[in-house]
């Protein structure tokens, strides 16, 4: 690894763990002038910003992009000014700092109280939209938290100019110093690097694809929050309404498929396949659904191809949707905990009972009775914006908005006590 | 690696996975029922236990252990029947699972409910004492977690005992089959894989020395809650009460040494140095402590010895005191960021704005004012029983109980609810 790269990561961490000290200590008033003041800022100098994303956009052009990667990197004068919008719903939300959670007197006298803090230094790595760069520096400096971030080097022009912009304006008003930084070096070490700063560092949240995932996993010595893999189930009970089960499956599968709180696999009880089967899969195919089925399925679904063991554990992020006939609500329970990823999960019955056994089964981040999916999402569960979408089981679940990036002391005040 | 540790290891982490689901599903009634079997089993087989024991403090005698930790090793009928009562404590705890911890309703009509539910599977990685066997597995239980023990080398006989008497009473009593285990290969490649077995555990918890603590940081792919490393300050204020100064100190240090929230450094404003420090010093003095101290405090101190610069960074778990004069509370906070382990740390003092600045500034776990540091401590802080005490930023801080064994679910209900 070259010297230029250990330097800059060394050095953006370090930076960002002084600052971290001081951010902790900012009023809710401070930091909101600090976000407002960028905001205005973005807004003032979106030739600039869009000038350094046809850069990117050129560069990646050359490098043959295809279409869906090029339209999330590429700004106009619109999406520049929805970030500084985003910045403004930061604003007012409520700053989680400073919360007592809970606090208590024991009976020898010593008060103590829980009270929420920021956890300190947050890394992020990401892949391309040039959005989340301002977006996570708002989230993270709302939350009292310093950010070192690493974008894809797709975005790396856009990313620089937004940070430059961000800390030149963010200072002035009071952010401190090296709050908020982007890692300019694109190779692959420097990404390495960070994920080991477990000195400087208190989490790493990635966002990206598996593979991603799986490295940070492998190579962190920080913890790491995962977030984002979805495998989810969209199970049909034999006392489903069928328009219910009609419009949620449509919903989950093909409001937006290409994110992760999308279904890619719906199970259907023996008892209901050949009541609800046929309508919802004539339904999926005019929205151009691909229909996966299993051989007991196949049969209601006209133009349905076979489903392979691979289908069942494929998150396709796309029109394409495995179907699957179980006896009952034991298998659909069981298939969902082999081959599902813990994100989000749904029955649709009118029975009280096999809602409950649902709910306390099935072993996932978000589990539903009677709607979609898609609702697994910081702004649908009235968090206001989230950084992401946690899919393992240590410190936060699900969607995580501002609470979910704290962490929390205990202030224990006595007067001289000692331990017995 | 041999095949046979892969075996062992997966082979139970991969059942505990399973029990885990059934685990997950007990009433609290159920859970204690099984965990009285166990200790009414431990008391009723205290001589096929002492036997066990037996043979690993003759090994540890032949491998000629040091006294310290052949007393960590060796069971009487007392400690036994101590394992027995702890497990009965555990029962009398309130179960953490189901508690819904807030709810909501969102204008749209869903219904959010956050709901307590166990982490899964628990790794726990832990040197020599036999009782934490007992413990860990006790706690697991209670809170919903099926748990893969792995002690150390020396008590591999007294803990395969255990973990089969608990196991032989528990299934009768509606434990399930593979929710306590211990890895029997007592060879370092055993404690690799199972740091690696990400697909079956939740979290891992090493209890141990801090290059245990290392290389779990730098192995495993399981999220890791750091447990253990307390380097802990008391601060002296210009204006500590001498009388609680002086009992705070002397407490923090001597009550219990060898343990993580025991202070390791004194650090003394300097208008308070030469009114506190003879006092102090003599008193520690007294009780066998070597004091180690800054040129500016080393004059009020009898028979110290300089502090070298390690000595700031050094967990003595010892009698031992560093001691260091300050210019300034702030001087004393920045001491603290820089040498501290985020752990335990407190300031003696009299003034309410020093107290909430102190409180405020040091990051650490559990920050005190006017109390000793040997607070941090499940039992002390009222949870009752305690896995561990984390000096790590996620998901729990300091004493971690039942609750901190526990994560959550979101629960969602709706009626036919589909985003827009």
């Amino acid at each position: 690894m070259s010297t230029t790269v250990i330097s800059e990561v060394l050095e953006k961490a370090k930076r960002a763990k002084q600052a971290a000290a001081s951010l902790a200590l900012l009023s809710p008033a401070e930091k909101d002038r600090v976000l407002l003041a960028m905001a205005t800022a973005i807004e003032a100098n979106v030739p600039a910003i869009l000038a350094a994303n046809a850069r990117d956009v050129k560069q990646a052009e050359e490098r043959r992009r295809s279409a869906a990667p090029l339209d999330r990197l590429l700004l106009g004068e619109q999406r520049v000014k929805e970030m500084a919008e985003g910045l403004r719903d930061i604003v007012r939300l409520t700053d989680p700092v400073g919360e007592i959670i809970t606090g208590w007197r024991m009976p020898n006298g010593l008060e103590i109280a829980k009270v929420r803090v920021p956890l300190g230094v947050i890394g992020i790595i990401y892949e391309s939209r040039p959005n989340v760069t301002v977006d996570a520096a708002g989230l993270c400096l709302k939350s009292g938290n310093a950010c070192v971030l690493r974008g894809g080097s797709d975005a790396i022009n856009s990313n620089i100019a937004l940070v430059n912009l961000l800390t030149q304006t963010g200072i002035p008003a009071g952010l401190p110093e090296g709050a908020i930084s982007i890692i300019e070096t694109t190779d692959r070490e420097a990404a390495g690097q960070l994920m080991r700063m477990d000195q400087y560092l208190d989490v790493l949240i990635p966002r990206g694809g598996h593979d991603l995932i799986q490295r940070v996993k492998r190579e962190a010595t920080i913890p790491v929050i995962e977030t984002g893999e979805g495998l989810c189930h969209v199970y049909l009970d034999a006392s489903a309404d069928p328009k219910q089960a009609e419009d949620i499956v449509v919903n989950a599968k093909c409001q937006r498929p290409s994110v992760c709180n999308a279904a890619e696999t719906l199970l259907v009880h023996r008892d209901a396949a050949a009541k609800l089967l046929p309508t919802i899969g004539r339904r999926l195919t005019d929205l151009g659904v691909e229909l996966r089925a299993c051989d007991r399925s196949i049969r209601y679904l006209e133009g349905a191809r076979p489903a392979t063991e691979e289908d069942w554990s494929t998150e396709y992020m796309a029109l394409i949707l495995s179907v699957k006939v179980v006896d009952s609500l034991e298998e659909a329970i069981a298939h969902i905990g082999r081959y599902g990823t813990r994100h989000s999960d749904t029955i649709v019955t009118q029975d009280l009972s096999n809602a409950r056994r649902f709910t306390r089964a099935v072993d996932s981040a978000v589990v539903y009775v009677n709607a979609s999916t898609r609702f697994t999402d910081g702004g649908q569960f009235g968090f206001g914006a989230e950084i992401g979408i946690s899919n393992q089981k240590l410190h936060a679940r699900g969607p995580m908005g501002l609470a979910e990036m704290t962490t929390y002391k205990y202030v224990v005040y006595g007067s001289g006590h000692v331990r017995a």
